[in-house]
């Protein structure tokens, strides 16, 4: 995983909220773009690029395609970042 | 707080390392500067992005100006993924 796709992937707020609607489990491209006003197109481009950061994984079952949320790499960056507001003793317990 | 800012700025492995430099303390732009092989204008434009993005404070002292690393802005991305993956019950206290 490179923390540089994944930051630039979850700098666009409709990546954000695509991955927000995969916390409760996985979705079809078809069911992800139903809740945007956006063309296919857009809706697989943005797959794309998360897919590409690692923080969505494919799934074929049968002819569909499902995307599901991949929380390891989530805990990744959380990880990272309580490492980064860790310096500071005091707030370790936080 | 605007996250795109934030994440897009997260994404430069350069920035996040000054981000690392910073967990301990305030370091001025010139101590900042000795840790890289890269120009004063290189460095200066990075502080310019994580200030931007609200990831780093500026503090002035007599004619010096120190760079702090603002917590607040890490713990609400932090907040931000704990939702993220807080849709798995199971998960939640891992």
């Amino acid at each position: 995983m490179a923390f540089a796709d994944t930051f630039k992937a979850l700098s666009d707020p409709v990546r954000r909220e695509i991955l927000m609607m995969l916390r409760h489990g996985s979705l079809s491209a078809g069911e992800i773009a139903g809740q945007f006003d956006m063309t296919g197109a857009t809706i697989s481009y943005h797959l794309s690029i998360l897919k590409k950061a690692e923080l969505v994984r494919e799934t074929k079952v049968k002819n569909y395609v499902y995307y599901g949320l991949n929380t390891s790499v989530v805990e990744e960056i959380m990880l990272w970042l309580s490492e980064l507001k860790g310096g500071n003793e005091d707030d370790k317990e936080v």
